[in-house]
């Protein structure tokens, strides 16, 4: 790597280490005004980011819209009044989306309502209840268990209120109608690996896309809130998620372990790209598809069946940290994000530069001689690789595919793709195939 | 097995062995009097069943139904009158569908005309000469060798006369219009595995296909003489023979040998089903599909090419007494024809529970807490189980193929299928995949 | 082999000997009067062989047709006025196409219009300008070496003129529309092996096809010069070109080496024959796809995919002599040749006896009783093999898939489709099924 590029990388790592400690505070939760604050912080980093308003009680799909929970207040005062418990000291704290409670009571009535970790004594659970009324405190079991009998102050001042759920979207235009989708929950409040991690490394992400010169695909970044933002930003857009060709979760990429893929419901194209993309960065683990996990399950349901993979490090539920405290800042290492933006980016030059050229004289060779195409007018392509371009230029293999097929290395495939396109030889190919699913899309 | 189980299947054994034995003895062919007679005692046993007739010379596809075959007697006299052969001693010492002789010939003119087994000197051998015309006895081999020169009288007093072929059809009817075909020969005389034990057998699954309080498919049981009979059942329903998902030919269910089944040409899902139940019920062997045996010829010639496969035990031509004497009520077990019952009873089961379930919310996952499908209401199924049946029902995933691409047991599949049937979340589906042949019907 | 048949294959290789030898002495190119006197000669030999002429500047694809060369005289005198260079002593003296030149020049300015091989001393290489205006000399390296400083006359006395490009067609007609390829290139001069050897081998194929009693496909031999013949064939018959069920490149069939099979770049039918054809004949190698070669290249273009394969002996490029005037008339045996006509030949008779035949009887069995198809109106035809290819002669299976599927022999498929045929069970399938590549074609 150049001094140059290890300059431009620190800058980025210091970057999103700065993101990560402004956004990680904030209290978000899959509607309300801590995830539009966060929409609006990430809309700054990236022009054109559109905020979609969902009002409550709409339908989308199966999925009825909550009201905005609005959170106001959330302590407990012990017994001597003392405080003991306060969502200020930590988003955590509070059952996200807990009902409004003001009343005094004993431990023993208390009791049911305070979520710990007794196996890690130290930490405090995350827990939430978006569409069951409910509410809660979570803390330490340390400091569980060292609660006495006697008189507890309870308090929630929170509001349930006709509203909008929201999400944001970020499309920025490609040649073709065909379109490739990276997506990152973002309803999270104060967990830094699940998910600022992944809207994180999004953001730097999107602004590579958009740099490019030239895209031949159109490139949506979704932050929307977990399952039922997904649901949302799906059922709206029923028609043009079909021309998703590829597609991403981004998820937990700050945390330990290598980089891990789960492949798509039907084995689509991105599985085969990803493999190829994490083979040549290192170490790494290809996952089947199941349905559980991110929003990976809706993009991959049997009436949509989108051709969307997920990109992490350790999954959900295999790290002890997950959904507790301690994901926090210290968990994620911007150089961990940084790594994942990296394969992200090789993900974006492959799917732009690989594949989708059509040879536009396919009955018979063209006649080099008659074009000046000979010699040194091949630019350093070598003939070998220039006829096998030629003849698997149909719209039907990816330039790893030739070189799979010719033997040849993707290198030489790629300099005779250059010298063909450069002579009108080769055509972009903006239809269907390019990242068709490998089964049927309904 | 309880001992109320023990007890009903003991029944039903017992009412098995009566009905070969009361069947047994009757003369039949592939037309005639002794056919619509036992035709006659199924119908008394299933309700429903129905007697069709064609009439002589009627063209079924590429054959012409012949005349009727009525045999009143058929015996010979030795030199010294008395008489040493007669159809009334066993039905198979006359060549079925023998035509008229009432002459005096020498042991030589004679000699000819004679059917015996040489390797089998006691048994006497089964002959038919259906389309061509001709005439003989059959007798056991040690009986035609004491045979002394001298005149023979020979009497066979038969009439080819104008009349049909008849064949028996019992319909039980179900929610689809799909089909399940179950076939057994019936124009055999005196000849126990071959085919009574089919009969029979057939006759006991329609009870029990009768007695389900619901019913899938439509059940089609068919009692028909051999290959004609069959041919003629097909031609006379070219359009809804196409609605068979699955068939089976039965055969030979009541003498040695473990349960055999014979694959399909090409290679249909009642193949994989059959597969499963046989390795369910222990000890078996899969056949490889080929045009030769009993009416799966027929079913699976290539105008057709319909899923019926074969069950039966040892192959015809794997056991001496096929064919001969030796295939006698001795020879058959109804322990043996219950068996092959039970296998198809598991086969049906099968049929009946086995997919063809659409996820009513295909795109994006359904809200279960909007429909309070949670915890305890899920009924101890799991989610894990509920997420994969959810996303894998697409109609084109059986149960078993959603436990294996799962890895969960069939069971915790049947229990999620159940609690998103009971609330509405899965329909069943009526179309085409669920018994489509892997390959392609014409 | 019989007495006769010794003789027969000796007058062959005797005749295709002199053909050789009357043909190695002219000077071809890829236009002009040797080329059309050379089709001319293969005219008298297969009668119904047409000539085709494309004007010079018509556009065939991507190639414009270049006027047509004509060498009245081409040498170059040494600085004492003696011949040391003459394109009567050898045609590859000359560079194939070169423009006119008459002027004197020093070695200086001769030497880089002079072409040798230095690792082959003794050898004239062949040297080709076709469609970039240059002119040239090809001696052997050893002569190179002798020149000395002084003045040449260097002389060609060569026109460019506005003519045709020609090649040679001849169709042999068969009950079908469908056809099969051959194709040998025939523009080089004084080459045995590259190509008279090809040229010479199809000659004896198409007096063997035009001598069949049926033909169930027409055959269509193409005589036509390298690349551009190719082309201008294609570019001709652009439907015509869609009935090639199967086709073969005939190439370098008479120097060293066992057979080499080159596949087509689908996977098509021939491909599979074509093992079967040379794995019966002994030693051979089969060789995988690629853009190079002969003119495979434009047959297996990607807008055109026909299932053309390649047959030769060692590949182009593996052996010294190739393009020198080593590949001279010592350099190729008509044994060698022959070897590969009987390979085309025993690939003709597999394709015309193989497949393609319906069961005109295709739901149910055939009633053989009726039809009097029994015993020995079988005609020795195994009732086995009778039953399997009834049951396959879908027009989906050839007479080995039937063999393989079935277990039984070859020669048992043969008699049984013959004795079916004859009886008119069975009708030869002219649809597409049967040469369709495994690939789908556009």
């Amino acid at each position: 790597m150049t001094e140059t590029a290890v300059a431009a990388r620190e800058r980025r790592e210091a970057r999103m280490q700065s993101m990560l400690e402004e956004l990680y505070p904030w209290l978000r939760s899959i509607t309300g005004v801590g995830l539009r604050r966060t929409l609006a912080r990430l809309a700054a980093e990236l022009p054109g980011l559109e905020m979609r308003s969902v009002p409550t009680g709409t339908m989308v799909y199966d999925w009825r819209i909550p009201r905005e929970w609005r959170l106001h207040e959330a302590y407990v005062n012990g017994p001597d009044g003392e405080r003991i418990i306060d969502v200020r000291w930590h988003n955590l704290h509070v059952v996200n989306y807990s009902v409004p409670v003001h009343r005094s009571m004993s431990l023993q009535e208390l009791r049911p309502h305070l979520h710990s970790l007794p196996d890690r004594p130290g930490w405090i659970p995350y827990r939430t209840s978006y569409y069951t009324p409910s509410w809660g405190f979570c803390l330490a079991h340390e400091q569980l268990e060292l609660l006495r009998e006697g008189t507890y102050e309870v308090v929630i001042e929170s509001e349930m209120v006709d509203g909008s759920l929201d999400y944001g979207e970020l499309f920025v235009p490609g040649e073709t109608d065909d379109e490739v989708l990276f997506s990152a929950h973002v309803c999270h409040p104060s967990l830094a690996n699940d998910n600022l991690s992944g809207v994180i490394a999004l953001v730097e992400l999107a602004r590579t896309v958009a740099a490019r010169a030239r895209r031949r695909f159109g490139y949506r970044f979704l932050f929307a809130p977990g399952t039922i933002g997904a649901v949302a930003f799906l059922s709206r857009n029923r028609d043009t998620v079909r021309r998703i060709r590829h597609g991403l979760v981004v998820t937990g990429v700050g945390g330990p372990g290598v980089l891990h893929y789960k492949r798509t419901r039907d084995g689509a194209v991105v599985d085969r790209i990803m493999e190829r993309v994490l083979g040549e960065q290192g170490d790494h683990r290809m996952l089947p598809f199941s349905p559980d996990g991110y929003d990976e399950r809706q993009f991959n349901s049997p009436g949509l069946r989108l051709p969307v993979g997920r990109l992490s490090r350790l999954p959900h539920g295999q790290y002890p940290e997950y959904h507790t405290s301690a994901d926090d800042l210290s968990f994620v290492r911007s150089e961990a994000i940084e790594g994942a933006v990296r394969a992200l980016e090789a993900f974006v030059k492959r799917v732009e530069g690989d594949g989708n050229v059509l040879n536009v004289v396919p009955c018979g060779e063209p006649q080099f001689s008659r074009r000046g195409l000979t010699g040194s007018a091949l630019d350093g392509a070598r003939p070998g690789a220039v006829a096998w371009v030629l003849n698997l230029a149909d719209g039907e293999h990816t330039f790893e595919d030739m070189a799979d097929r010719s033997g040849l290395g993707l290198g030489d495939i790629r300099a005779a793709v250059d010298v063909l396109e450069a002579n009108g030889l080769l055509d972009r190919y903006e239809g269907d195939p390019a990242g068709a699913t490998d089964g049927e899309r309904t």
